[in-house]
């Protein structure tokens, strides 16, 4: 048990706050012989790295990773993976009142509440910055999966930011790495745009739905009861800060269908059992069907406004806070490498679990 | 590491299958002492047995729970706490051409997949019949809370079936008990009545939302990153067979504010801090505010219904399939019971996890 | 977490006291599709059960196991495996002033210390009774070996009797059948059992050694650093009721070795590497070396004796106890099987943790 | 589940190599608001330190810990830990035949038949020089029981080096810092002196048994069946590189005792039941007495030794190999910090385990 680890098999241990001299993940259970691409790592990392663009938080980390061990001569050994990134921009600065006062919407008032200890230090431990060692992670599940799923593909991208959904019918996977904001809708990035850039101008904040999908997953991975691969999906998104809501497949709109709407009805093609539709999302049962995998998260809007709201002290008294900074206006941006980290993460694992209790799928079709 | 348990201190495995002599939960990590009522945890597993009325299924189960170890003299001992169902519904049936045709929507062909084996009796282990041992090891957790939070009421209830919500405005927790979709809004209970009855009728099924909400909880229970109280909570809920979809307070609907809007502000009351609002369900960082946790999951369909879809067999050879026998038109109400104890034994779970890393509270404000 | 379980994937939870209604054994991650003998489990359960001959005690329980899910047309399925025997020799009895005084060497004591529970009905949860569920999971782990591992052989037998051991140049294999000890040594055989039966007659008790050796392991199952095979053989023998110390291979004469002696030269055979000794025990860095795996384990007297030995009472007085009833005068004989169960446990565990990290083993020698 | 991974609730994973860039400990379930004097954990390294005297390898490591996460102004906050301690000794070395021979009594083989990589730099994961990492983490876990259970001393000293027991009529605990070998037998460190300096003259190596002794440890911590006190700390105990052995209390020695001789008789103190004797080494069903606990284990003699032994390459040719290098003449020394360290781990675990299920002990004598 460790409150700070997640995986049955691959197991991911981050460590680290916001403000230290590092951070970094620990990983446990990494198959040996992968070959380890440090750039393709370092390529996930700058992806959800800060100050990238107008619309993500000014913060200057270059966010450069370090493998410290279970890597030699450029192949994974077996052993526990360390990956770990200095905090280069820890400047001295003036908290000022913020040592005192808890911010609304953060962690501050709950992590006082439970330790006794006020890391005031840009959130300490509850810093969304914790999931750039999930990001360094989900780097090297990706590896490993090529060495046992090479057909896999994870893609994430932004479905909606605020009240404003995509047009799927615009979806276009080339358009993805096009925008800032790492939509499949060209015509939402430019929309978006200047939507947030006027929320940004004034100082708020908006949330955010980000999609997904891996494909190439095989059928059969996954585990009843409690270790679903819906299940450990859910608990990986969830797990990252802000997430409020997730969904597999159909997700909450599937309490509006009828039985008769919602069934993926089943052909037989040339490699196997294909599907009329895919709302079940990928997942039967807890187990894959060789769909696409499809999860969705919804971001929360940051907390950390120009906005003066109502708060206490840890005296209890009653006060207002302004939180200045360097934040993100829409910090789902940020989180879409993040979910892709996690769907690799989930998916590398059941792979290995799978592997460890069957060898092979073993019931085949036809 | 086990595929069917959870809870990090209060471990839960459940074992059994549909048809098989006798299903039920193996509950390590209960604290000694606790008092308890047998027929309380009868009590919940008669709100979820089915044939209650005419909206659920027609099979006959007692559902009488034995408890075969870990309490002595009325008390629980600190040792594993055996919790036992017998299935007594297990009539010779003519499964038919189930055996080998995969029922669309179920996780027939998923097992197939994985394991190579086809337990074709009512679904074996991936039936919902599975949830009866959550409920009974949720019957346990609540009586294990009432010696250390007494405080903690918990109660689930259903929000919306198919695509009819409740009127919030109309919302009375004293008519949760008062008709048979344990729905807080009595004039919703009258309109689902009529509608569940047609569904049911032409063979079709329907989804539902069901949320779950625990007052009295005290603040600080939770951890960071991955042992988050809304992460076990996600995964609690999204473990239940059928759901697809799992929100804390605001829930998918965060993306659409801004952070303006989002913000609970707080002040100062006379038992420690007060919030405006509770966008966060309760949760910040993690870790509980003391507010009241809201949990929502979305549940599809049932997937046996009485319509012709297509399917395919064992041999990949393309068929038809209509799935007879005694199913729930709405499973969502039977799901409610069982969100309620997911619910118990998370709680009581991360109670024990904070008083073994803790003590207590240490924190205090004012 | 569950401090009534082991193994990593192949998971062992145990439940049940002495007393009770029943005990047994929840299995999760046995591989599916592995035949199941019910005759065979049996068979290891018989070869533990009480009352075989004057040298084990004279309780009546047929301990006959049930298997209550997990495995459906003779084959597991891949879901939990419930194992549970039921307790029939439940006699009403007078426990008298057991329920207050605490029998020396028994674990009454530190129960109560601890739970503040008195399960006075023959030792609760801490009675040798529960090693029949591990015998039980252990015959089930036997039967999966065969489908991965099939040359591995589990055999235990006792090495010493109080002062006696056994003159290893008597050693015949086939001998261990032959006697009520288990013994290789017919010579020994003979000697005990005219040592023990004076013992026994005088009410009095004696500890032992037994030894388990497994052939046939492949080289390459285990892993560093604190999941090493030696680390997990430990773990599993010293949980066994009354084990106060284990060995690997040379053991704690180890210590008296120089590295000179103690290294096993390394050559190269027809079918792999070939060592000119076997010091290690099989294991070198914590994975196996495809040599026999050996453990030791001594077992202390039975602390229950006709001797009257001084105690307190709950209320801290002090006064006298005769611990009368149906007692083992060498439980290490009946600790025999349940050594060969956890042996089996660890290496299937094992297994399959190598199978999930790994696929096979990797290095090939020559 | 993590293979470099112990502890259930104060859990510590290692990682790093022999030879690699840094190697370090990453601690969950720390509590929060223990004072950390990082001299203090520098000072249990420094014990441990390679290259004090003439007994021990002359590799030259500072062995400075660095913590990078987990402590905010002197005080531990509740989350991870991160001990680092850098490797300066990585020196280019001609490594020569070492990369193709495998070291007799070295894990070379086994890890090179289990992950199919050869990490010749040492000895790579498997080098002793992980222990290191374990000291950091005891150092912490000191600090943490400080804070819940006061009174609890380690203390560890080596009892025999090769045949050479000592004298236990000479048991002075003063002596134990004053030599080399940290035993408590003067007249035994001078014998041992001359001994040792012999045989790391001729370039060979012996065993030892190193005995690890807490006192002051609350009675009521441990747990059935297989987290038992006894079992956790065999596990602890084994899973340090070249143990072959672990004993609790009387040990390998209750083999030979009758019930009668091995009974710690129990008699009513002034602070709560005293006992005749400590057979027992402090545990009685895996829950601690309150007595001191004992636990020995054997350290096998350095495989590294200037003696030719025979041993085949990675491609199956019988050769033969000196394993020339800077090596302790008895390891055992070094594994006397190592041992306390685990002990400290073990007991911080269950005093967090016991706290969580229980609050406090719950029967209170008299």
């Amino acid at each position: 048990m460790s409150m700070n680890s997640f995986g049955h098999f691959f197991r991911v241990t981050t460590w680290g706050e916001s403000h230290g001299p590092a951070l970094g993940a620990t990983v446990d259970g990494c198959p040996p012989g992968v070959a380890i691409d440090e750039a393709m790592i370092q390529h996930w990392l700058d992806k959800r790295k800060p100050g990238q663009n107008k619309f993500t938080t000014q913060r200057r980390e270059p966010d450069q990773v370090k493998i410290l061990s279970g890597v030699f001569e450029g192949q994974t050994t077996g052993t526990p993976v360390q990956l770990m990134i200095e905090n280069t921009d820890q400047r001295s600065k003036d908290y000022g009142d913020i040592m005192d006062k808890f911010r609304p919407g953060h962690a501050d008032i709950t992590y006082w509440q439970k330790y006794g200890i006020r890391d005031y230090r840009g959130g300490g431990r509850s810093s969304a910055r914790e999931t750039a060692s999930r990001v360094a992670a989900g780097g090297l599940a990706r590896q490993a999966i090529k060495q046992i799923a090479p057909n896999v593909q994870i893609t994430g991208y932004m479905v909606q930011m605020g009240p404003r959904k995509i047009d799927r019918t615009n979806f276009d996977w080339a358009q993805i790495e096009q925008n800032p904001f790492w939509t499949p809708d060209a015509a939402a990035a430019e929309d978006w745009a200047t939507y947030l850039d006027d929320l940004r101008k004034s100082g708020n904040s908006v949330g955010a739905v980000v999609e997904v999908v891996a494909r190439g997953v095989p059928a059969g991975i996954g585990a009843p009861v409690y270790a679903k691969l819906d299940t450990d999906l859910a608990a990986a998104m969830m797990s990252i800060n802000a997430v409020k809501g997730v969904e597999i497949g159909e997700g909450m709109a599937a309490a509006e269908l009828t039985g008769e709407a919602n069934a993926d009805e089943i052909f037989m093609g040339q490699n196997g059992p294909q599907y009329s539709s895919n709302h079940a999302g990928g997942i039967l049962g807890g187990i894959s069907t060789g769909q696409d995998l499809v999860v969705r998260f919804a971001v929360k809007p940051t907390s950390s406004i120009l906005t003066t709201r109502k708060t206490i002290t840890k005296s209890g008294e009653e006060t207002e806070i302004i939180t200045k900074g360097r934040h993100d206006p829409c910090v789902g941006i940020r989180a879409v490498p993040v979910g892709e980290a996690m769907m690799a993460c989930v998916i590398l694992d059941h792979l290995l679990l799978h592997r460890g209790q069957i060898g092979e799928s073993r019931g085949r079709i036809g």
